[in-house]
């Protein structure tokens, strides 16, 4: 299939809640990037983490195989640096060849889980 | 009215949560495209699911009728092989005519339901 | 300000929930098209809803003054007929200057709520 | 980085729960617009309120440094008069730079959380 979607994505609301519920790693208060590659070319995507204040961090690198989507916890990046649970950031993810990537939370802090999901910005 | 909308859509965020706990059909853990053709022709909608670690599946097949819409849970899908539960997937919809699609998740696995929905990616 | 938006919206996961378990109309099941009009003239918008299974329903016709939002329950609508309560369903808003559209539901069918919300789709 | 995004964001459906049940800040029922500025200038933000049956109330004025992000709460917003509880508003966003705005509500009336997200619809 063609390579789908757009280079760059956006998304502003960043935040991993700082306790889960929730039994197994499934219902573990998370967030992710889905990133989706429909092209027949690797996807290799730089990640970068903004603050409310401080500088930038990342780039964390991925790769997304060609025809394969990659369901991206947050909490699961450690290099060059964990990012913080219980504080608000965004992120910038540029990839070398077109992709689409939707946002996804959910917060199991509470007994009951919460979800929240929306397409991130893309542009090229 | 004139059709609306795109040719092609899609959804990074697949995902059928593996068990529920509200009753009957309704309040069973699913995933939808719901799927709008506000045009005067049929729809036929091909649909290509993706995954992390193996090829893509499908094409399946679906119509949607003339000024009609239909809320597809990829629950329900079986030919040529069923979507698997608790599985990371990702969707893209091509239709021969301009439709909307909208991705929306019922997920209860805990006591109370949870959803979340947004607008898919579309694109000509 | 400037009217912000475009002149047709869709969105496609229509589904008003049966059923609520919270006091009052704030935390009844509905569903709402929030519409926000920041031009100086005010907003005709007709209203079309489409099924699965019969022709589309309407126009229902809701105006929103300069500078202003309506954060319109489809429960509300009774004229040309109500929008039946556990159908699926979709919307066209089409308007004769630019508004902005979002998409809500609010589902109290079992004890804690469940909430969802999308841009809707626009296009001119 | 480059300054991704667009000079000017709404959001519809803008609604401050009135009340809470979770413990602390982070539990509270709150609306946030979520905005991500990637690029080397401070941005300046004028943000507008609209209702529903009364003038716009604003502008209220914030800054969202280079390369930060502010998930800016409205229950935070005081001057020049707070956003009222219970009461259905929407939101422009208007930036000197490009950002990107996410909008995101949490509503801890019940005794489990809800939450919802979208990106908000952003031109130039």
């Amino acid at each position: 299939m063609e390579a789908i979607g757009k280079h760059r994505w956006a998304i502003a609301d960043g935040y991993i809640p700082p306790g889960s519920t929730g039994a197994g790693r499934e219902l573990q208060s998370h967030e992710a990037a889905c990133i989706l590659n429909t092209g027949n070319s690797d996807a290799h995507v730089a990640i970068t983490i903004f603050f409310k204040d401080r500088e930038p961090a990342g780039p964390y690198r991925v790769a997304v195989n060609a025809r394969r989507t990659l369901h991206l916890r947050f909490n699961d990046l450690h290099d060059p640096e964990p990012v913080p649970r219980g504080t608000d950031y965004a992120v910038v993810l540029e990839s070398d060849v077109p992709i689409v990537v939707q946002h996804t939370r959910l917060d199991s802090r509470q007994a009951e889980l919460a979800l929240l999901s929306t397409i991130a910005y893309g542009m090229d």
